[in-house]
């Protein structure tokens, strides 16, 4: 999104950010860092623009500017994985009005810059990673974290400002941006590939995998989650290359294929709780599993199938627990929500490229209407774009 | 159900277990008792019945008889609140045949009878309660909890035997069960009230209660909750007076009601997480807030509209996550599934009461099919029950 | 409704509709008349109301007055059954203001009446009822129709006019009817046992009544089915006796109950069609059935299982038509969506009652707020009426 | 389809399929014929196969065969367009067991060969073609078609002949062309805009274009399309080209795809209906417009917002309800659930190729499960194929 968002505010204000931009890439690419996109403003009163809250802080933005850089305040929310990151890029998560300047400001800072501090977010079941054993955990093996990042006085040199005041572009970088990373929520495909096989395994351990029910649900789980993939795919096949070289994947197919991942996990969650039986919230501790005289109960009655391994079953329910209510419910369930932007800003997004003007042309034309065409309204390039056609407006 | 079903026993097998119930519940009533519901059997391989069973203590059944009592052993899953009861009432949990003979046992222990071991389940966020502060529970007033119940050689006193062998009345006992039980699932709409009240509340403090997609989901919220009521209501106002005297509610809409009951709560937690924002999953902890040095940036930072105290927003947000991933999802997403059985269990019994033999003509008889009326094989007397008629069948 | 509005008119104003309205139902009782509700106005422009429209008669509204009666002029739009009823009492649609006084006008008239133009509305298939045979039909039996009354100075004669200027009443009166009127569309259900019993009959005639997804569908049917009648059951028996003395039935239910029709009846029509096959849109006509030459064909090849008559799949096939696509859509799905107003109608009247102001002191209460609840500005009887109560709010 | 499966016959048979099958390719480009691909048969007692039905000719099947060709006769149902086809092909429409051979019979025919009777099927609403004017047509411009094609010892000479026997090729035959077909099942979403135009349209002439939940169903009647749309488009993206060198497009979301267009046009045509008004099915006719009485009238009361043509709007309506329950709700719905394969079709599909085995090793990898790895026993080359990897089993 910086790449051709950069090279476009150059084109118009001769300014180098662009070049400056690209030098960052190189050597991100040379130390192999890892970058942290940090957007999101805490936001106060969300009926309120940056100018308009009782604190200007609310915000992030720059209070002082030297020959040597630039210095920001405010916090960035809501920050997965800041906390192992090397560089920091901060920008702004809102379209900006003139009012707005001392918000228009785009630069990296290292991780672990001076004037930072992360305040850690909870996360459901979070200190279960602290306890012994590795059942209870759900996921032995993986999980993630969210930080709160307050700035106070951060600095960023000139060379590593890539946005200064030009407030007009940072709607052009927002929408590239989200573009790129609602396309990007087609991973959470990936996640539900792991809930279908964790359904499908507590079935079998159950003495159930052939159950009709139960095999239409486990369809259905699946219908759901390639119904994301295709969008994700599909909104990428259709990319096109923008002024600075790089591409930019479709973007009605990406605010599409992020809408339907702030649907469809839910409703492949409550499937897999359905599958999973009432154990997945009721389930006894792996300290009493290793208990030396509750274990051998629990052994005994919590057995499934001939030859299910009673361990091996509550690991499963335990891993369903995690992606429905526990850890990784944070990021399957309510990061597929918010994360790139709630529901609703995808509908704005749906709306502003859906067309309408053309479609009422297609409409009144099959319905024989031919006193009230109007020249549609819409950006032409779309169909250019979508259809690699020049005449397909009516 | 054990008052009708005990007095319908009695009637054929001359038993007298209907008065030896009667003497069990007044003495509660006077003493005032909590009485938990032991049904669920651990069940091993679903595809099976009790007696097919590996290990034939899978289901609870009798192993011993004598002349003061019988002896049972087994377990019982899931018991919500029995470590809070006085007293526990065993009950079969499937459908029995002839084989199954011995799991035939319907009887009331004290909570605390020699033999009885209680295994706690784990909860989301389960150990938060055992932390500092109330914040970070969520709900600071309620709980629950589910245990599951060892049963080793646990003696029943003949007066307090309800069942003894009679498996053929499994299935009429656990139905009657099941229509008050699915019926009371109704209860899951106060739960549905308070998350659109916390809902509502966090709009309220993110300074956004008017916009028009918060509003139209508050709105989808309360449909769907006044949905479940509706049935829960319904059900019981036409109930129909059983041989023993006791009412039962009306059984289709007791089941319409718990099957919705499967459906909506996770619909209704997904609009509520959508309205709370991301903040519901990466808000930092009480004792963060509580910090000298951190807490006042919290304070800042986690501001919403002007007005609204920041230890109030987090403590709705604390709120909303309780009842969407931790304790009290337990309670209104899980056990909204599964308790008083799985959503298939619904189906099963929609499909037998749907009177499709009685609707098929009607349907012929509108397409003016006159060759092809049989006599509906449905039991008649659904409609005198239900729509107080004695001549309703074509 | 108009019965307890002109008794609380008349209280407010000293007016004596009241009685002229009981006079009149009795005359109707007496005679057995059918009456026919008109309040749907043609309303031109949507967003204005009825004295800013372009031309006043889009509203239909009082054009004289003289010591007979009242002159009317305007339309009603969508009149299902005018043409079969005796009397049509004309009401107004929507909420008015002082500035609409003309418009706020309630009476009774002949069908007959001098000065109504009724014009018949077109319907899906409308014309097979006119040609040979009766199993292109559909529903051979019952059908209905919609007409648009136009009104050119209709009188009303004094003892015949219910309200006349009392602007201020038409919400309620439209309230309490709407009130009445959506919880009456549970009759919609009636057609949905038709139409479950129709796609049972042809899964039978195809030879595939047990197969696992279709008893899946229609259990699916079902259970949405009940849960609009749950809601007209449990609104009746929550209903509330007014100051006249006549009960409403409970809103909040109503609205729900209504609001539901117009979403299901379009799911088990989906999943009718489903069932019935592709025959359902592509038969051939019965008097190719009829035809000496082709007609032995179609019993040839359009046979289902083994004793299955072909008329009898036929006839079924053409009332899933019907039902779905054909005359009786008309009524299942459209007149399910917009009768007795729109879904929207219904949203906000779920809004106005939803009590969010309790619920948020209930969520408040929960999370340990102390120093944020208000006193709710919702109507305290409310709950009085549903849990009849007087002290339920916090 | 049988591009590859003829090739892959005569890899297998040594026949001679394939180069015929091209030549006549090639015939049918050179004179630009339309084609008929006829795979549905009748099929009687849908429990029952080819071999096993009462009449044998309830499929098409081979019943004599000379030197000069083969004889076929059965009936093929549903046949879109096939009375304006020049050629048709005869395909088998299930799989095909060893006694199914004579029912192994691929063959192109012209479409007016001796033996062939079309019988026309009805539509909803198909006579209102034949009447005066063209509003209540709905859509002036288009409509389709079906019949049902019987077959009375039509010969197909031997160069027509594609597979006469190989009844083990019926199956990759059935699933490559339902695999193009499915996802050509994508083009509803053309249908889709004009509804959306349509809706946007009468929105827009009933004065309320920009309430908000008129836009917000406009939103997601587009949301619905586009996800259609999507699953297309990936489709072709990840096909992968055969043996005989044409490509297939990816099988599973070409399920996804006609999958969902079993559903959300459904959904898209209730908002539809919603958006309109009541008047989409109780508008007056063509005739009574053009009435020099009644004209007048309906001109003045159907008028909408100032500056809306009436006859404009009417038209819109019409076009609506011709979509939503006249002829092209044949196309737009009826035809979206069962061409290419009724939904259950789909789901079949999309079990057999969701990798379930490979999934449950995922969980259990997750879940710290180290003793239950099983070798997933699907086809390995599904994820060659779609990630273009080797390795990507566990
Ligand atoms: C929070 C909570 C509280 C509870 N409280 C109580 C209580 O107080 N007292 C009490 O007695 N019980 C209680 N229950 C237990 C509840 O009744 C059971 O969870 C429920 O009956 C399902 O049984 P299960 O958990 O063994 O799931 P399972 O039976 O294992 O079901 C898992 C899945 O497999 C399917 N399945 C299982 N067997 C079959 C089969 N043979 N054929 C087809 N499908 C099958 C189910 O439909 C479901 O989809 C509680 C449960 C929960 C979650
Ligand atoms: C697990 C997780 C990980 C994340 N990771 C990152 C990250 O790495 N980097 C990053 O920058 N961000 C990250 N985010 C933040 C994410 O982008 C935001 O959560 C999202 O933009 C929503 O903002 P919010 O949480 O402030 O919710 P809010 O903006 O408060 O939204 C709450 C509700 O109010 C509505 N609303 C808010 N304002 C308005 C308005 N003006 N008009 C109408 N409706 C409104 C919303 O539509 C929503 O329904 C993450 C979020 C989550 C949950
Ligand atoms: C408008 C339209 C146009 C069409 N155009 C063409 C065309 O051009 N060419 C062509 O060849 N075909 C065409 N078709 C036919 C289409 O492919 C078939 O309708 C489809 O395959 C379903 O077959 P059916 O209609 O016989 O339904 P059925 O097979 O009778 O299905 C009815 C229901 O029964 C279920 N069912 C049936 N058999 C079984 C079983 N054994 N086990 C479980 N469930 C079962 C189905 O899942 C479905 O729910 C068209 C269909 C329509 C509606
Ligand atoms: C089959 C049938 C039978 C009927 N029978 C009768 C009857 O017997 N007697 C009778 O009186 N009526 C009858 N009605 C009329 C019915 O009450 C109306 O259709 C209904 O009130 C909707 O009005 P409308 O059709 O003018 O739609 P519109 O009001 O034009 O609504 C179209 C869409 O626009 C929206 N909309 C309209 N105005 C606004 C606004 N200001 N703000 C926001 N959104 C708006 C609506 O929500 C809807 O989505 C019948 C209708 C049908 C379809």
């Amino acid at each position: 999104a910086l790449h051709s968002t950069t090279f476009e505010i150059d084109e118009k204000h001769g300014t180098d950010y662009h070049k400056k931009f690209v030098e960052f890439v190189k050597m991100v690419q040379k130390e192999n860092l890892v970058i942290g996109g940090a957007m999101t403003d805490p936001k106060g009163d969300r009926s309120k623009g940056p100018a308009e809250q009782d604190d200007p802080d609310l915000f992030t933005r720059i209070v002082d500017t030297d020959d040597k850089g630039v210095y920001v305040s405010g916090a960035k929310a809501h920050q997965t994985g800041c906390i192992n990151s090397h560089w920091i890029i901060l920008m702004p998560t809102v379209r900006l009005t003139e009012n707005d300047k001392d918000w228009a400001i785009v630069g990296a800072v290292p991780a672990d810059v001076k004037g930072i501090t992360y305040i850690y977010g909870r996360q459901s079941c979070d200190t279960r990673s602290m306890e012994d054993g590795d059942i209870d955990d759900g996921n032995a093996k993986f999980g993630g974290q969210e930080a709160l990042m307050i700035l106070d006085r951060v600095f960023i040199p000139w060379d590593k400002v890539f946005m200064n005041g030009e407030f007009e572009f940072a709607s052009m970088l927002i929408e590239r941006f989200t573009c790129y990373h609602r396309r990007s929520y087609v991973c959470k495909t990936g996640l539900g590939d792991v809930l279908i096989g964790a359904a499908a395994t507590i079935a079998d351990y159950n003495g159930v995998p052939n159950v009709s029910h139960i095999k239409d649900k486990i369809i259905e789980m699946t219908h759901l989650n390639e119904t994301i993939f295709a969008a994700g795919i599909a909104s990428s096949h259709l990319g096109h290359k923008m002024k600075s070289g790089v591409y930019l994947n479709e973007d009605m197919l990406a605010q599409v294929c992020k809408h339907n991942v702030t649907r469809f996990p839910y409703e492949i969650s409550r499937l897999a709780q359905d599958i999973a039986g009432g154990l997945v919230v009721t389930l006894p501790s792996e300290k009493d599993f290793r208990h030396p005289e509750v274990g051998p109960l629990l052994k005994k009655y919590l057995a499934g199938r001939r030859g299910a391994d009673v361990e091996n079953r509550m690991r499963i329910l335990r891993l369903i627990e995690n992606m429905t209510l526990g850890r990784n419910a944070v990021g399957y369930l309510t990061e597929s929500m918010h994360g790139a932007g709630s529901p609703q800003a995808q509908r704005i997004q749906i709306q502003r490229q859906m067309q309408v003007g053309y479609k009422k042309n297609l409409a009144k034309n099959l319905a024989g209407i031919t006193n009230d065409i109007e020249e549609p309204k819409e950006l032409s390039e779309y169909f250019d774009r979508v259809f690699k056609t020049k005449d397909s407006l009516l």
